[in-house]
């Protein structure tokens, strides 16, 4: 494909993981021409300078958000990496007639902004009143193997959080296939650092993080609510779980623990089928064989979802283990292949990356 | 107190990690002479060389166990450190008349030898009959904080796992006050790797555990059982929990995330403050205040177990947390407050050591 | 490429890291067909279940090395990733007409049993006489950009040691541009623990190695006379030198902090400006910019090696600081790159992959 | 010793790391009553806020320092654990009458303000005339095993850096004792994070440092010149010497490799037999046997220092290895070592503490 040809793409906040992860994953695709990489606080400065992996790379300056040249720059993908809330505001700002974006622009966002639907959840959970609530209602959960249709139309996809994903594709198909009772969810979830991003905080600090664990944000994540809505929407009625998140000592990976009752007369295995037979045709999501258990370091770096399902010794319950990479399949590898999805282009372009162990 | 009037210590299988650990504290114990060390594949080396942290310290040769000369050592108090299985004779032979050991010699065993009472449930977990099914009546479960009149008169004290130590600090009182419904109880233990001992496993090298998680044993692990034979204790009737270790990318600590269901109208400050009321008086147990999350990294190196309780989004339900050194408080630790108790000194005589953070 | 032109590979020694990594990474090479892979113990299992990351490929089930069928397997290429001192009597059997290997078979070796050339250090440092000499000759040594015509035509290739591989790509185009004291050369190196292999040993356990580091084969590891060969090829006479290799608790990753005495007025920009030079057509060698530091982390699962050089506040001294990944250009990234120039295909094919950061 | 005549002791700056060591360390000494903790930006909080590790002790409220009642607080000890830079003004307050503090007081200062003696070369290295020329003059640089005497008598005493202790202890005595060439000494310095403090900087989280190394400060560290200060006491002529530290992934520990050239017929046997004797009576210095690499995990938490010396493989040089934990014999342990000469207690008192392992 030539140059010219290519999607021609630009990411918003390049300088955290989530945008050189972007970064890394899309220098190797070949029909994307990466043109815009903007970081407000490291404008001027070239990526190699912020993240030298990367150095090797050929790739446009950081620039600030207000001095992309939207008119002329001819994007027709704009990934968003930014903090949470500011996002709504540049994203408003971008697709309507304000900034001078090309109409046909579309944006991938790996933001909180727009993955809750309910603009009084919003409110409740990020403390102040969705600035953008048109294109919240607009916005499709980008959960790709359940949204495939609804993303490959959609102007603006908001990426689901790390947990969400890591949570949801275990349980979406087992509450549809009404095997566990929706009432009795319990999801220990357990992540490494780098989901906590790039900002100098005293609580990622590695004598804060290494050499132990302890569980943060609990019955109070963000990613509660986030899962909620979802588990609800496949469950058909409202569904509450218990979601308690842990720091792990590691730099990536997600590993959510999952606790289930069973209901129908289901079994382990039964649960088990029923998640074989969902993602018998998917690229990315494998379920290991019984009595494996699925570990982080098997999907490091890659876009792969492993998923293990075991009986319970109490009778009546199941567990379920789910892991994958929080930074790919958790964030810019599934917003790259909504991207695919949203370009007409083959879903595991770009991502075919194996996992790196050890 | 002179040298001659001080407990005679020996200690069987030293050249592990809970062996080292026993020395590192029994060392700066004012009443205790430590006399035996035995490892059989280290005999004749100084612990110096099997332990260079510990080579300050004047201490016995590495001796094998059938050197031992039992009837002329003057031992008071043996800790056995040795591998499950192989413990259930040694301490036979021991405290038999066959090993000429004097009659005043009492065990402190770490091992898993003598923990379960049911000689059926033994077997089935263990694969085999056990070999001294006297003995193993005989033992008293040395969970420190609920048994310290039977530890003080025993001869022969099992100590509790490290998970078992760590879930059953918050659960027992829990189940005694009917605050919670012993049928759903769900305990997702996380722990370091020092946990599975010094011998050369693939699982347990660095490059297998290191930037990474993973659950393992599930539904499967020994400690199942032993936490449930005590929490059936604590409830009254038969309890059955879901018990899901994970492997952890760090040396020391335990942290068990506890999910349950609140009974009788309790609430999760109904659940604090009977843990606050249990442990009020003792050195060991410190209940958290509200809000806080006890961290592994909190209690390193230190024979304490802290514990947090949090109310669940999900109505009716509560998250209870505890941890504690696997090391210490979960292995060595305890045997040595257990030893205080038998031997009539303050309980925390040399147990006193501060966490070690970071 | 249809499947039946590519070329035909098979690895013996599967099951180690270095197999692993050779096979994460040829997966993805459209020229190749991987036929063979061998793992004595592991023999009859499928891959997957020994490395579970890699689960997601459809490769052939391990098998033992005498059930290789040589004459028919039509294998073009064989990478050897078995331990020392058995790899030469393997490689000996294949290369001779006994084992009915084809004759066009050649080898790429990732031991270091044809590293040396001499027969008498090869004895000295392994403790027994060659068992091939005669092929302990031919061997190539196979540092790519240095030796590029040899391999193209070798049958028998020695892939340098990670140690030699992070030293030696600084060092030689100094010493050939005489512009550092070839007697006064101290490599100070750090290595992750992946370097130490597979096997179960207790020097490598995650509680040896996590949260601490020591220096190790002080003075007498092995890839110290083997730097020691090269080095002298280059400077045109015998170099001894300081090599310290040290345990770093990562599992990735080596770092040579070099200190090099000046000669011939030479400055730490002349350094720089020769490595430059040397390295400029180079795909995976760069000289990072003056005043940078290299980091394993920024050449992690890359098959690139980074290189700084810094001058010392002592006159006349520079320091140069070298990295790269231990298992890829360190061992099978540098082994595939010299199959590509075996077989005429471009050199950094399948090894185009980007570093994995965080 | 009853609670009035213990020695009154104040630490300013107690919310970073060696503020925290600090506490955990004299919480257990028997003839201290801690009586101020201070840290501007926590004030009011309790310690165990701040740091949760140490809620099992009853502590003073942080307070701010410009709080501080000295003239009534009847203080006799000042550790101050403050940020270089605004030590010097804050010293030259309370050492002078305007602050109103007590003449008896005396200050043992853990930052860099005091440690370098000439003027010129503070301004160079730190950027600004220093504030307090004239305490500058007076300060005891406190390496104990080194300064007693002056320690003894001293009003103020300058805590040495942590890599300037690992590197001195071993160095020293060899430049005295001439064997070894104090122009040709390359000291490659690795150390644990928390040595960079508790101040939430990018490059000190978690996924900046896990999983990885690299150099920092090449040649440009301002433990440099400290160490050539105290190097070329030991020397009687001026020394400049090459340091390059290292950033390691774990918490505590410094190893500083140190590559020395061999004068006046000394062999590296000959170097072990001078540390011996220098520390032959030394409660804190080993010497390990030949052949013994000292590792960091072998003194983590204690205020041991353990040295080793190899022969080096290059004629006429050797190797000397020297290990200690950065935040106690590199900080608040040597600190209190000082503070026990001061008050002519047992200079080990509350410093018995062994090494944590693993």
């Amino acid at each position: 494909m030539s140059k010219t040809s290519r999607i021609a793409v630009g990411i918003l906040g390049a300088s955290g993981y989530t945008g050189a992860e972007l970064v890394r994953l899309l220098a190797r695709h070949p029909d994307v021409d990466l043109r815009v990489l903007t970081a407000d606080r490291q404008a001027g400065k070239p990526m190699a300078e912020v993240f030298p992996h990367l150095a090797m790379l050929a790739l446009p300056l950081l620039t600030k958000i207000d001095d992309v040249d939207w008119t002329n720059s001819g994007l027709d993908i704009v990934f968003c990496a930014l903090p949470h809330g500011t996002t709504q505001e540049v994203v408003a700002r971008i697709l309507t007639a304000s900034a001078g974006a090309p109409r046909r622009l579309r944006i991938i966002d790996l933001s909180a902004d727009f993955r809750l639907h309910d603009v009084a959840t919003y409110a409740q959970w990020y403390g102040h009143e969705h600035r953008a609530p048109d294109l919240q209602k607009e916005a499709v959960y980008g959960l790709t193997e359940f949204m495939r249709e609804e993303i490959r139309r959609a102007r603006l996809v908001a990426c689901p959080g790390c947990y969400p994903t890591t949570s949801l594709l275990p349980l979406v198909p087992l509450l549809r296939a009404r095997q566990i009772d929706p009432d009795d969810i319990i999801i220990d979830a357990k992540s490494g650092v780098s989901g906590a991003g790039r900002e100098a905080k005293q609580g990622s600090l590695y004598a804060e993080v290494g050499e132990g664990i302890h569980a943060y944000g609990v019955a109070s994540h963000r990613h509660g609510p986030e899962i909620e809505q979802e588990l609800s929407r496949a469950a058909g009625g409202a569904v509450v779980v218990n979601f308690t998140p842990h720091l792990m000592p590691m730099n990536r990976g997600i590993l959510a623990s999952i606790y289930v009752r069973l209901i129908n007369g289901a079994t382990a295995d039964d649960l088990r089928a029923t998640l074989t037979r969902a993602y018998a045709d998917e690229p990315f999501v494998q379920v290991v064989p019984a009595g494996v258990s699925p570990a982080t370091r098997h999907v490091r770096g890659s876009n792969h979802c492993l998923i293990g399902v075991f009986p319970d010794r109490v009778k009546g319950r199941a567990i379920v283990l789910s892991t994958l990479d929080n930074l790919v399949k958790g964030a810019s590898g599934q917003a790259i292949q909504n991207m695919n999805l949203m370009c007409q282009l083959p879903e595991a372009r770009s991502l075919e990356q194996l996992p790196l162990f050890p």
